[in-house]
């Protein structure tokens, strides 16, 4: 549960702590950086926002440039930066590719070999990390008032995660999610390789679209997408399957942005990450 | 003068464009980004923020890190991002350090060999690289409207480019400026090589605390500097020299702001980039 600090950075009036610490889930170290805004050194418990990286990022890539540390300060909202799988567990072709093993952990557990072997980010991030986030910082942190988010492979970690996990989180939002995973290359590849490629039903419960279709209640979710998105002009996200699955099934509040010529980048999280953590804070403050 | 537009990215309403374009100055292709907020494509004439990089920089750690886009979107401020020396020439030597040649130009023109031919950052910022802004965005850009900013090294680019220029630019603010280089070992390297060792002359004429005490009237200039920044710690910065300089020369308006624990990296420039085109929006509209 130790958890080591490699860097305490000013940011916004509050700190981003560069952290790692020995995970059991994925069998490695692992880093991962939080923000404490200037609220959480004022003796006031703040409540955390999870953000989720997309394929290929690490813990850093978005506290550098996604500016969540901008709304989170004013808010008062801790932001929790995770890692996007394990790394070095020398799993042969691992690293063969920058959507399948390191950088690509797809927020699931693996059940098939060898991946079965540590590419557990769904038990990571839902269990794990936020433990021992809570137990390192329970002076700052309220454990009681939580919020995830994401991008891509992200976004599908966030969604699905609150959907398989009812009140566990306050709110969801997402930006450019892969929203059906099992209907796009980039899941299907990912899903095949850590579940294998019979295990559908394992599959579908990982799908942002079909978790949906179970929902009850009205689901409070804020999606942006950029219209000028190549992955999804390609047929990557499918946000549409998610709207559409969502309204037969007669679930509300699901709010898609559909942002004219904004891509895929950290440009686009930078420019509406505000609204998110403003879409966040009226959960955890509500 | 043709410009050459690599990509348009939308950014807080406007548009990031990565450009390139053939410069004489410095004898080769070189790359910059500008950033047009929203009010440029609504028939309005923008003014115009200069923001030079530091070592090892390009044209984009800023645009990406820096979030000038932010407060310019809300502003109507026009944001150049402009390399931070000349690339590819060949010149022996030239990408042996990180503190000179390739990514350190320095904003001087070169006048010893082999660097004078094209280590001209001073011209290429001073003349060439606006002249070929303001024409090929004739329609979005207020030529007369000038202000400018920058960090490290690229804050001792905005200090000596306007002590250096006075009436070119509204106003002038810097992050963590190189204040006096004659006095502090990356100064002294890079003026060496560029200007030789005995010419001591050419060596004040681009120092800021030289430049500052023949300034006439207030200088109206903000200074954010890092307590936790290492190379502020080093020397290398130098700012308090800088102050006694202005303050003996009876020049006013020299507001330099020492942030508690901040540091030398991108996460400073980000906390305060608000307040730095918030500080230029008041000399540029007024």
């Amino acid at each position: 549960m130790s958890v080591t600090t490699k860097a305490t950075i000013a940011s916004f009036g509050g700190k981003l702590l560069k952290l790692s610490h020995t995970a059991k889930t994925t069998n490695c170290e692992m880093n991962f950086n939080l923000y404490l805004p200037p609220q959480a050194f004022a003796n006031k418990k703040v409540p955390l926002l999870i953000y989720l990286s997309g394929l290929t990022c690490t813990a850093d890539n978005c506290s550098e440039k996604g500016f969540f540390q901008h709304g989170a300060s004013k808010k008062g909202i801790a932001v929790l930066y995770p890692d996007t799988s394990p790394r070095g567990l020398n799993i042969a072709g691992e690293d063969d590719a920058y959507d399948f093993g390191t950088g690509a952990g797809f927020y699931v557990d693996a059940t098939k070999p060898p991946y079965d072997k540590g590419y557990n980010m769904y038990s990571y991030i839902t269990e794990e990390l936020p433990k021992t986030v809570f137990e390192s910082f329970k002076d700052q942190i309220d454990a009681s008032r939580v919020s995830i988010t994401g991008h891509s492979m992200g976004g599908h970690g966030a969604l699905t995660l609150f959907l398989r996990n009812p009140g566990k989180y306050k709110s969801v939002s997402a930006f450019a999610p892969i929203s059906n995973p099992i209907n796009c290359p980039w899941g299907q590849k990912a899903f095949k390789g850590y579940f294998g490629e019979d295990n559908q039903e394992k599959w579908k419960e990982h799908d942002a679209t079909e978790l949906v279709k179970k929902w009850k209640g009205p689901l409070n979710v804020l999606i942006d997408v950029g219209t000028g998105d190549n992955f999804y002009q390609q047929g990557q996200l499918l946000p549409e399957n998610f709207a559409k699955a969502a309204s037969e099934a007669g679930v509300t509040g699901v709010n898609i942005r559909y942002q004219a010529d904004y891509d895929h980048s950290y440009y686009t999280m930078a420019t509406f990450s505000d609204d998110h953590v403003e879409h966040a804070a009226k959960y955890l403050f509500e």
